[in-house]
């Protein structure tokens, strides 16, 4: 059928299981074919396109609610809910969005990018349904890497207790984005081998009950040994436990078994747990036989060869530049232990596991327990990397100020994709770091203006002994800059004067240097003179060099890719109407109190107006000269 | 036994039984003489006294380390660690802290406040272990309402997977503060009317050995079979389904059970936990039989009565202020929806939930589940309140952004005990709520003057319906204004002036409204003449009237309980600088970049400089008169 002419999915209702398998396999060919042009989150989505046909023909969206968890895997929901047509768009500026997002289509119940936020969503939704005597189904789908995240142990905890009618899809695909961590993994694998349940517990029950009766204790649990049953098959029931009634395991890419689970789900009260066994990348042979996880989210390819599409001769990876350093030193400094909340492969760490594997502990979703977890071992002496996504460093805000800054520990966080982030859009921007950081006694914040003052800010970090040390940077490449081959501390809280000049001053770290130094060069040809400062420690802040500009009375301009409310501007602010420069001139540019959504990060650069235009212009309205010439 | 002249715990290992059921009567009357002066956690500590003194006896501290999740119950183990002559300053400004203290004491290794970071703490304890060959015991010590926080059920998730040598106590009250919530506090249900666990499973082996043999499948999962006899006993698996051994439930009065499965306990090679049963405030009748949570922590008390001593004619409590608003417009609006994590006495939430049973949520320790459950209510048009503390919206940080303001949903958040907490210290203050909230785009974010202005702020917060709303208030009681009867709107972003003045400008709200006030007139008999503001929207601010006292010149000073840096006072600065307005005379005060300990609200503000004097030396320093005398 036309893709293009989906505009609601009321036309499952209708089709037979022949026909949603042809459609399965329209979905997959249009997936493959469109992804390979724009790069996004193939395996997911093709993990699920039987799982969510059949979602869309059992259940009555937008009234029931079908809640993506992370929200990665809704491709197919978008195109069974009309937009197959703005495929070409996907994750560009101002077009579809990569997860859900209300404002696109009224089936975009919840909007999400983070893991594990679906249950807790289910719950508040359950909870206003049964007080308005609505009647619809609530059906969040969570994968089981984001099942180990605490939020939504937290909330299975509360829905068991509780008793509310939600429907739980577990998608299981036996990896995350990496593959899975943690006991919880274990027993899903145990249910997962367990077969087919319903009919080994009939044979069960049927050889149960040729054994004796037997009295006294056994008797009285006669309920319990019932119940057992099912323990006695799969040993897991982990669920069940929890207060859940158990279906499954069920082939995710049979329609048959599909269909008849989920219809069965609708007609039990309380929670229920259907747990789908699905194959990340199904129907496309390279993405399919992904071991590692490098077909979880890609750029473009070629269909064909499953070739990913880079460019060619790019500089390493700032992620790969931070882990090969953290590596290096390890050799030398056996204190050092690597952590990462389920990102190995995003924060480049196979290396390091590879020879360290007693020294690299990938603890899954869970942010919080990493973050906590480093503290642990900073108390013992341990040198710990808590390497983590800016964004998803927000989830450990607390355990970074009751647990690692409070204790004042020596824990190294590698804040990754600190910054605009771009594709992945407003739920992954790493730009709130530094204003939830910068307040916390204790640390040191950082950032590198290239790879090799990164390498040495490693160096310098994982030597500190003074407490907590972080270092923000961004997502992608760096510039290909050579690497001094041996690594040397960096002062804490020291600037970098980058380039001399003598009627303003611009302060700015990361990746807004280049920008920077672009405009002070366009400006010194107009004839002004513009000092371009490497404020690389944002915390603390070079203090002697600031009173010094701040001494000559020069307009300062402070740069910086994060929010502007709290941020490194603000320090600057701070610190002038602390030391009692009242007249300073200080302007500060930013990212605008407003969350920003996906495109390239030179789309979005340019739409918050950090350009080197802009940064020109603003130098030309604080100096003198231009005051004069106006 | 004179407990003053303890030293270290190494006097326990020769004691007797007999001896030991001595000592504890001895501590029980030493703490419950104690804290009826000071107040304090008397519940929780009275509960462990056989469980400090048997780990204590079992263990070598410091070499084995004893980590105690949350920390109120360690007054046993500071008695027994050297510090029972530190006990009448409990509390107090520097005097002996309410939780464990690194500098305290060597047998203080973990320091804590907030629940559920024993788990993660313990497991980097036990890697750095590991890793430098050495040979101790790790202990974390966890309540059972602890456990249902996200990061401890990480924690549990990944070592049950690494299977590495921990022995969790699991220190199960059946209460956290208040009576515990979720599915897993019924799974701990049923282990403790299991009864003798080990008993009852000889005597199924017995049974089960009558039962004639079964071929096929059965006997092929002779080693499920095997294992299932515990769940056909005691039905709660829950913990060896995550790769614990489990132990218990022991009775935690015992010395002879405790002591003998803790032994037994040592010598289980993998993560152990054991289960053990005790009474908050056993030994103490009042507190013995609080099923409210009353008597979790307490100020002084009658010892004969059990009569809580409270100031006469107090005003009325702030949280009961705001949750009586709450109920009164729930009564009309039944979208209204309250929440709490684990806090309904705290938040003074029994009323409404006797009213609104249906409407009343306490979800257990579970605040990231609890934010973002409410933002799943507010997506179909209900109103829920979010009844939290300052510091622990900390652990909700991320479901605030990603989850609340990102999708600008219609969630009212009530920060409790915002600003200087006093006697529970630097774990537990409410300074930070500004720097990490202000910062996000959407949210709104007040603090009334007094309960009158408070009601109203209610009132406005949940007729509000552009976005997430939060109000801070503090600890403890109102001021006794008289409260209007009918509620009214306050205009989103006004501030309001409280005096009027011409020399100079105070900007601030809540609690420090006062001290500006009395400054101010103060300042007016020296011939100052100065206008306070009730800054009372931190988020809008009043731009318009801002922009007034800007345009007038005047030295502006702001005032907030919270730390400076990225606080209201940096707000002022960016809008100052925002506007062109480089010549303003902006000074802040504030909470200091340092972590703020223990002791009174009053006495810690004066530590911090925030006092009338100091206000007054401010301001003179700002005014030109001064200058002009100087």
């Amino acid at each position: 059928m036309d893709l293009l002419s989906i505009q609601n999915p009321s036309f499952l209702k209708k089709m037979t299981n022949q026909q949603l398998e042809q459609l399965s396999e329209e979905i997959r060919h249009f997936l493959i074919e469109k992804l390979s042009k724009t790069g996004g989150h193939i395996g997911p989505n093709l993990g699920v396109v039987e799982l969510t046909i059949a979602l869309h023909k059992c259940f009555d969206s937008p009234q029931d609610k079908i809640i993506w968890d992370v929200g990665h895997q809704s491709y197919v929901h978008k195109i069974l809910t009309g937009r197959a047509k703005d495929f070409d768009t996907l994750r560009q500026y101002k077009g579809l969005c990569g997860f859900p997002k209300r404002s696109e289509s009224e089936h975009d119940v919840w909007e999400t990018g983070h893991s594990s936020t679906s249950l807790s969503a289910a719950m508040g939704m359950a909870i206003a349904r049964d007080l308005k005597k609505e009647k619809s189904y609530i059906v969040p789908v969570i994968g089981d890497g984001a099942l180990t995240g605490g939020m939504a142990l937290e909330a299975l905890n509360h829905i068991g207790h509780e008793k509310k009618d939600i429907i739980v899809i577990l998608n299981d695909n036996e990896m995350s984005i990496a593959p899975n961590v943690g006991a919880l993994h274990n027993i899903l694998g145990r249910l997962r081998t367990a077969g087919k349940y319903n009919w080994v517990k009939d044979e069960l029950e049927y050889l149960l009950k040729k054994i004796p009766a037997v009295g006294g204790k056994l008797a009285s649990t006669a309920e319990r040994l019932k119940d057992s049953l099912k323990y006695l098959l799969v040993s897991g029931m982990f669920f069940e436990e929890l207060g859940f009634t158990y279906l499954g395991p069920v082939d995710g890419h049979s329609f048959e078994d599909l269909l008849e689970n989920i219809q069965y789900a609708k007609k039990v009260k309380g929670p229920v747990l259907l747990h789908v066994l699905t194959k990340k990348g199904k129907g496309y042979h390279p993405a399919e036989n992904d071991k590692r996880g490098t077909w979880h989210g890609t750029g473009p390819y070629k269909i064909e060869t499953g070739d990913i599409i880079k460019p060619v001769n790019a500089p390493p990876a700032w992620s790969k530049l931070v882990s090969d350093t953290v590596q290096k030193l390890a050799r030398k400094d056996d204190r050092i232990v690597a952590i990462t909340p389920a990102m190995p492969v995003g924060s480049k760490l196979e290396e390091f596991a590879k020879e360290f594997p007693d020294r690299m502990y990938d603890v899954g979703i869970a942010e919080q327990h990493a973050a906590t977890m480093a503290a642990g071992l900073a108390t013992q002496g341990m040198k710990p990397y808590l390497a983590i996504y800016s964004t998803f460093l927000q989830r450990a805000y607390d355990q970074v100020v009751h647990d690692i800054c409070r204790q004042n520990l020596n824990v190294f966080i590698g804040i990754d994709r600190a910054g605009l982030v771009g594709a992945d859009g407003e739920t992954h921007q790493g730009v709130y770091d530094i204003a939830f950081l910068r307040h916390l006694p204790n640390i040191v914040l950082m950032m590198p203006k290239d790879e090799n003052e990164g390498q040495h800010m490693v160096y310098t970090a994982l030597n500190y002994d003074d407490g907590p040390i972080a270092m923000r940077f961004p997502r992608g490449n760096g510039y290909g800059v050579p690497l001094d081959d041996q690594l040397k501390e960096i002062p804490i809280g020291s600037w970098n004067v980058l380039k001399e000049g003598n009627e303003a001053v611009i302060l700015t770290f990361g990746t807004t240097i280049p920008m920077a130094l672009e405009a002070s060069h366009l400006l010194e040809k107009q004839g002004i003179s513009v000092k371009v400062v490497n404020a690389r420690f944002i915390k603390p802040m070079d203090e002697a060099l600031l009173t010094e500009i701040l001494e000559q009375q020069l307009p300062i301009l402070t740069i910086e890719e994060a929010v502007l409310q709290g941020g490194f501007g603000s320090a600057v602010l701070e610190f002038a109407q602390e030391k009692g420069y009242h007249n300073a001139v200080i302007q500060r540019m930013g990212i605008p109190d407003r969350f920003i959504e996906h495109g390239s990060v030179k789309e979005l650069l340019r739409e918050v107006g950090l350009t080197v235009d802009h940064i020109v212009d603003k130098i030309l309205t604080m100096t003198p000269k231009k005051q004069k010439r106006a």
